[in-house]
């Protein structure tokens, strides 16, 4: 019965993809970038066009005021009575800033199918994958399950938020605020990558992430280098020498504790991971890179997936235009981040952060921080059935066994909804490595949106159906 | 009679005063922002205008294209025969960036006359001083010996132009192809600035420049850190681990080679230096500051007068918007500068810099350098005739002695006048060290303005009388 309603949905999708796709182009239309506050209102109306888009579909869909961006809450349950299995649906609906705007090939916000060079098809706008296109996998599976069997094989809420690109700052007081409302067996992300272009997989393990901003004030306004250079103190030098000193020349973070509780990997893990073709000609080489730059006594796979990190995400000060000026500057800033492993505490490396450089801060300067984010490090419970349930859906669509993986990035959200609700999470993604994300020329392949909603049809038809937990 | 006309010209310059204040706030109106191709066409307005405003006072004036921005040629000579003294007189119309435009208390290119907190009367601008308001008080001296007694005491060339703020490149050879023009027997310069603000001065020594700009690419995309954060090389990273090391820990710049040829002070000039009241109290903490942040076994005015220098002038790679993003850039770039002392080669620094650089440079990644700007040292004649006189001038219009002195600035258009046309320098200024040149709310003290032109009054007249070497 389900297998044969399944059968007829997958048609569906099939057939109704160019109208998926139109979907999706009219949210990415909509200029929902979260960081920047002169877009608040774009990202209230993707959380408007949101909602309306699933009240269409049955829900009962409202935008909800948190701190910072709406969030959309949206249920459908109940219809076939009690007593089915009832899953929370993640996704985000806010994208990265454009910039450096110049080096995309089409505007941002102007989504469209361009052909990539190896020819596959792929969607290009941002947030194509990050996470528009990802959330859309997940709506046109159920607009699909609605429109051919009249309603969903098991219970489901939306909970779509507007602040992940900057942290989900105000994520947890909301989930804490509307727990009874997002009551559900199971969460389901969909903002992971899949294992290669042609291999699913489920992301079974996520980095934490602390993130900080540092500003540097040495002089009360700009000086001319010709007057002052030689006694005046320069905000960039006491900035650069500091974060200079963060990585010895092994490629291990220098901050004391920083460590602290990171554990090596089983060496069951470390073994089967030494099996996976993962190389530097498969991973860097796509991106121009040859060598590995983390600590440089680690397999490439565990810089990236099971070691912390230490980055620059950003610095500035001084002149920066065109030709040249000789000024010394009065401050200088940099936004610098930590991706965490298992054992560390978010609190105890950023201390630890700002402790390394107000320690080395030269008198004459001040020093600033700015908080943007910080979450734990996330391990699922690679035991759980409703996960076994996914994998098998997965293998079908894709012909391929469904990886479990783990992954570099940092989901801070799955924290909270074990903490905060008590919910397992499965994190299914089709991203590819090669998605652009939080870049230029973001896309997403065709095949992973088409594929990806037709994998979602089967993973509700395959929770329906499983035990719970 | 000489003495006579000055007076009567002197009178002049009070009574139009406020006409000559006029006539600045018309230039300073000009954006003559010579870092920005933007401003091209404004850069040829302010030749255009100053090339007018001198055909009027019976000059020959041309607008001259160079190889970038125009220069302003103007010539009033033989008028009373031949065998006058000859000087000719350079200044730069161009100007510096405004930016951080935010930090302006009002419109950079819309001058007025304001209240200085401690009472003092100011033109608040860009190019108020550096150097639109420094250039002014010799054009409106000029004006009032040719209005009060019809022709100048000496034969006057102007030579104005507008790439100063950017390195003059175009100037040596433009003096080489327009040498037979220029031929004369002293240069003056108007862009430096007096001991305090009651004591003129004569700057006689002045420090040289090299401004290389460097820019690192890793990646050939920006990539997230989440994906590829620990494997992928960050070339935020690698700028600030290089420039972070260009100081060792008393202040010294760590580039082999870069004190080659620099000789210490004799003895006598370093115990009249000692004796100067120039200490951080007077000279840092105006600006905020407190402690000397050069090589902590010179003297703070050694540090700004007589020893070479490193300033990292501009930094800027990866995600400088509010909040965050977790990017790891393609590239990250500076500009760094270096003021040189006599004895050091300033492409020899050039290349031990690029050197120091390369030689860090970790695989994967790339370097590019810009040449921005390079010019020795300067050093006068100190027993130059033609400066005795200009000296006994300036004492008489401040009523106290006019100091000799160094300037850890860089006027590279000296060397040039030397070298090419075979010609000593003058250099007078106005300036002081709370101009904020090159910063917001850039101002010229309006009794600089005032005084400055019944200076070169003065100094015209004296030069007319005085040997010419």
């Amino acid at each position: 019965m389900t297998a044969q309603k399944l059968a007829a949905v997958l048609d569906h999708i099939d057939a109704d993809f160019d109208n998926s796709l139109q979907r999706l182009f009219t949210l990415l239309r909509i200029k929902s970038i979260s960081a920047d506050p002169a877009f608040a209102a774009d990202c209230e109306a993707a959380a408007a066009h949101l909602a309306n888009d699933l009240a269409t579909l049955g829900f009962r869909a409202e935008v909800r005021p948190t701190g910072g961006h709406p969030a959309v809450v949206a249920k459908r349950s109940g219809e076939a009575g009690a007593g089915r299995p009832h899953v929370l649906f993640y996704g985000h609906y806010d994208v990265q800033p454009v910039d450096p705007l110049a080096l995309w090939t089409r505007p941002p916000f102007e989504p469209a199918v361009a052909d990539h060079a190896d020819g596959r098809k792929i969607i290009v706008a941002r947030g194509a994958e990050d996470d528009k296109g990802q959330l859309m996998t997940f709506i046109e599976a159920c607009r699909a399950w609605i429109g051919v069997a009249g309603s969903l094989p098991l219970d489901v809420t939306f909970l779509i938020e507007g602040e992940e690109e900057v942290g989900s700052k105000h994520f947890a007081a909301f989930l804490a605020q509307n727990k009874a409302d997002l009551a559900a067996d199971l969460a389901l992300v969909c903002d992971t990558s899949m294992w290669d272009p042609d291999t699913p997989a489920i992301t079974t393990a996520l980095r934490g992430l602390v993130y900080d901003e540092v500003r540097i004030t040495a002089a009360d306004r700009d000086l001319h280098s010709g007057l002052f250079g030689g006694a005046a103190q320069n905000p960039i030098r006491v900035l650069t020498r500091i974060l200079g000193g963060l990585h010895d020349d092994s490629g291990r973070v220098t901050i004391p504790g920083f460590y602290d509780g990171v554990k090596d990997l089983p060496p069951a893990i470390l073994a089967q991971w030494k099996a996976l073709a993962f190389t530097p000609e498969t991973f860097l080489k796509p991106i121009g890179l040859s060598l590995p730059a983390g600590e440089n006594d680690r397999l490439m796979i565990e810089q990236v997936f099971s070691r912390p990190t230490c980055d620059i995400n950003g610095i500035v000060g001084g002149y920066t235009g065109e030709g040249s000026k000789t000024v010394i500057p009065s401050q200088a800033s940099a936004k610098v981040s930590f991706r965490l492993v298992e054992g560390q505490d978010p609190a105890k490396v950023r201390a630890a952060f700002r402790a390394y450089v107000t320690e080395r801060l030269p008198g004459d300067c001040k020093v600033e921080f700015i908080d943007h984010s910080g979450a734990p490090a996330v391990s699922l419970d690679w035991g759980m059935k409703p996960l076994a349930a996914a994998q098998a859906a997965l293998t079908a669509e894709w012909g391929r066994e469904a990886q479990l993986i783990g992954s570099g990035g940092s989901i801070p959200v799955v924290g909270d909804f074990k903490r905060v609700l008590g919910l397992d999470t499965v994190l299914v993604g089709f991203g590819l490595d090669d998605d652009n994300i939080h870049s230029p020329n973001e896309k997403y392949d065709l095949k992973s949106f088409h594929k990806g909603i037709r994998s979602w049809a089967r993973i509700l038809a395959a929770l329906a159906e499983a035990p719970r937990t």
